[in-house]
């Protein structure tokens, strides 16, 4: 039985009960709104992973890449909705993966992406069923609802039989921390996508599917009655940001990154271990958030939090671990000497997954299993 | 033969010539100095990248992770510095790794790494050759010239027939920018050294090795006698930020991100593209530069400048490109229409390659050769 004590650093590991107890609460919170659940894959891009989240209930996934549909299509699901606007140059890709029997849906958000997702359509003779991307909070991409192109984009795409639905992501949820706030934009994103809904069908055009979703409003939503699907990803895991918004514990957070003291610099305070950026990713989305966590939160070995440390700062294979009162012990050394274990939470598990190609699954201290991971498009 | 027109995004863009260009510059450099180039591979990881270096000059390559090792071990690459310092979990690696007759060294800062070397060579009865690190710059780990414990670590390496010599990195040279403070920068990158260098030898210990390194200070140096290497990584792709530092122009960057454009949302002048941070990576080098080039610099298909552009901000698998001038003209789609290829420049080659598991290497637009690289520990 190999332990956390026995392998080399830095390591991604991840606590198989504490995903466990993730997948069960957001399977439970939207079968409680009486939507499905499609998770995002895009977190884990791991197949155990997804089992899991489908075993719990889960019928369908969202992905981020036409890869992440390959490998799972692999694994056998089969409906699958690639939430990214389609490039010209993955169109063939997509009608391909239908035509090896793979229930893809995509999303558009202009006429000229669903015009040429019509033509290839036309041309063999097949379709691709498209959602209308809905843009609820002004974050990123999509059809303001009230653009009358939101018609427009309909009547190309039922042309070709491949108008499917509409589909939001209110992005803009990692803004707020607050459980009003959060429910506030829960229901303006159940809004936005209704009223494109009904639009659609006002102009006579089908919208079987509307989608929502994003862990924060996913996890504060109260009402969803006209919703088909809820997506989220980043629950499974959860992370310092998602903690920050106030949809988590620390204590929920499953993954976190092994890591060794390798020397210190006692008059800075510093500690240093082998888990830089590389380890850690470059993300700092506590940056703009109440705590800010630098490059991860610190706990020792075992998981328990040491909340008077914190990574200050990353180089590419060195992480400056230093106390976060900006004391300069000068036992430092002594309280964390050279092959010190600490673990550390990622601000974002989305980009510190996608640094490694495995996870070390635990059980406390011992490691149970390895589950592999791809990247990559 | 394969275009950059006919395969999916996004996708990472190697130049050949350019890559090239930037090998025999260092090497050339080096040459010149008198020194041994040992190129840092950290930035590649890939052996087709490293068998240029080596048929270009470099005998030996410094690496960032012992899987590095392993990798250009297996492809013939003998002598190799692991240029972190040794946690206590990795040292029956390295011994291993000398054992099938890899001359690897090692680095460490502090007695304890220093005694719990020692220990193990002496269990083994091998040796296990070390540079002590020097703190050059205050930036990170080392000791500091005219710290005792220099040579107290010299005596526990040297007690076991492992002390090989000095060496730092004045990572400091990442936040200068002229000439003039450049090559002071070298020559206080060499001065540190050889000061440590002479109190080992002033303690009657050996000290063979004296190596000093960063791209930034080995193209800035103008003398280094008595350093017998130079490390450099980042100079065989180049990349925003050597750009901002001044050591090479945007023209010698050898690396880009090949996206497509997605989608508009004209009223923010924003163009979308199919490449976030998940393809840029989160690296935000160019923020605290002079020029902030947001997650990348915009170059068109064929990697001609677009400097109107640039990549103001990202999302996972989205990169929201927009005007620098803060422009939102009505005709963007337009300008830039769904399905536009762009070329963006990383702020860190380093950061962004790792995103990836291959290099599309190409000359202009054809994609001559695919070069497979490796990630993580």
């Amino acid at each position: 039985m190999t332990t956390i004590h026995q392998i080399e650093t830095p390591a991604l590991l991840l606590d198989r009960a504490c995903m466990d107890r993730n997948i069960r609460r957001m399977q439970s919170q939207v079968d409680g709104l009486g939507c499905r659940l499609r998770p995002h894959v895009k977190t884990s891009k791991s197949w155990p992973v997804v089992q899991a989240q489908m075993q719990a209930g889960a019928g369908s996934i969202t992905v981020s890449t036409l890869k992440e549909a390959e490998q799972f299509f692999g694994q056998g699901v089969r409906d699958i909705l690639y939430a990214v606007a389609l490039a010209p140059n993955k169109i063939d890709h997509a009608l391909d993966l239908r035509a090896r029997g793979c229930n893809l849906a995509v999303i558009v958000d202009s006429v000229a992406s669903a015009t040429a997702i019509a033509a290839a359509c036309v041309a063999r003779r097949v379709q691709l069923p498209t959602l209308v991307e809905v843009d609820s909070d002004g974050h990123r991409s999509g059809v303001r609802p009230g653009d009358p192109v939101l018609v427009e984009i309909g009547h190309a795409l039922h042309a070709a039989g491949s108008l499917a639905g509409v589909m939001t992501h209110a992005g803009g949820s990692y803004d707020l921390d607050t459980p009003e706030a959060l429910r506030s934009m829960a229901a303006q994103e159940r809004d936005a996508v209704l009223a494109c809904a009904a639009a659609l069908r006002a102009a006579g055009l089908p919208c079987e599917r509307v989608s929502v979703g994003s862990t924060p409003t996913a996890l504060s939503a109260t009402g969803l009655d006209g919703v088909t699907e809820v997506r989220a990803g980043v629950y499974v895991f959860f992370d310092l940001v998602m903690a920050g918004i106030g949809v988590c514990g620390v204590q929920d957070i499953a993954l976190s990154v092994l890591t060794s003291v390798i020397g210190h610099q006692p008059a800075k305070g510093w500690i240093i271990v082998d888990a830089g950026w590389m380890a850690m990713s470059r993300d700092r989305g506590t940056a703009k958030q109440k705590v800010d966590h630098g490059y991860g939160a610190i706990g020792d070995s075992e998981g328990a939090p040491l909340p008077a440390l914190w990574m200050s700062a990353a180089n590419q294979e060195h992480g400056i671990v230093s106390l976060r009162d900006g004391s300069c012990p000068e036992d430092l050394a002594d309280r964390y000497p050279i092959g010190t274990l600490l673990r550390v939470l990622p601000n974002h598990a989305c980009a510190t997954a996608a640094q490694y190609d495995a996870y070390r699954v635990v059980d406390g201290s011992t490691i149970v299993e390895t589950w592999p991971r791809f990247s990559g498009w």
